[in-house]
């Protein structure tokens, strides 16, 4: 049995992105329930230098929607980076898994080889499908996803590894 | 063209574990320079109730060796968790980097529908070799390794996404 770059793909932001949904229903509820203001967390940085909650997810939809986007040779819809509160960062991740689940394994099969370049100011990175997933993309993503969560813990809210993994279990017998 | 097992696992595991080597001797030559006690470092944790940053990479250690060794239907090596030093766990990955680098294609490739079992406390996890992989191994394994860049990065490191990205330059044109 072979793997398709679809099935490597799609269903793992798919997976990780509903995880993050989750984890921040849950993180908000807790800051609710504390009479916390939610939008301290949503500023929350775990270095000065470093991107607050708020940029963090909005890169985690980023990489996403690009990556899916990329491997299926599609432009990724944009979304403009004007998310200030909770509802609003809620509302982009659900508007990018929706775009994700529109993504047809025939769209991303056979693109493994094939060149997915990435323009940053001053440089091109040019990539097989393959290589722009494992060493680009999904390293990306969970920078960025798993930074969230370092600040929602950091922050207090109770959650947990077994969140961060809630589709492994979902898919274990 | 299809892929392998094999190409989406150990390749993936070994770029990151080279990575997290380069962050750490950044941030050792960092906090030496600077005059502070790495061991502070060590024991640095992003909320009360999580690892510090000597467990996160004991933990990293293990979800790569672990993952690559089921992958390959193999015991993983025994790593007791006894390192309290910068070069002790350094030593640790360089074993860990060593133990992969000697799994073959030909163990893994073929293994997609294989079971793997997780046993823990209480449950048991059954995986195919596949959603093994990308639904846990590596969400966990990059779990711990964002949190280690987390934690150096939180201490004042001067590292950023491109060193955690390496292997992805490397590999890009």
């Amino acid at each position: 049995m072979s793997l398709s770059l679809y099935d490597i793909s799609i269903p793992v932001y798919l997976t990780a992105l509903n995880n993050l949904l989750a984890l921040l229903d849950k993180a908000k509820a807790h800051a609710d329930g504390e009479g916390a203001d939610f939008a301290h967390w949503l500023d929350a940085r775990l270095a000065a230098d470093m991107h607050p909650l708020t940029r963090q997810i909005q890169i985690v939809s980023d990489a996403a929607k690009g990556g899916a986007a990329r491997l299926a040779g599609l432009e990724p819809p944009a979304m403009p980076d004007e998310e200030i509160t909770f509802d609003q960062l809620r509302d982009r991740l659900v508007r990018t898994i929706a775009f994700i689940e529109t993504i047809r394994p025939e769209q991303v099969d056979g693109r493994e080889t094939a060149t997915i370049e990435l323009k940053f100011p001053g440089r091109t990175m040019s990539f097989t499908g393959r290589d722009f997933l494992l060493n680009f993309s999904l390293p990306n993503f969970y920078f960025h996803l798993v930074t969230a969560y370092g600040l929602l813990r950091h922050k207090g809210a109770p959650i947990g590894k077994m969140d961060f993994l809630a589709g492994a279990q979902m898919r274990a017998a």
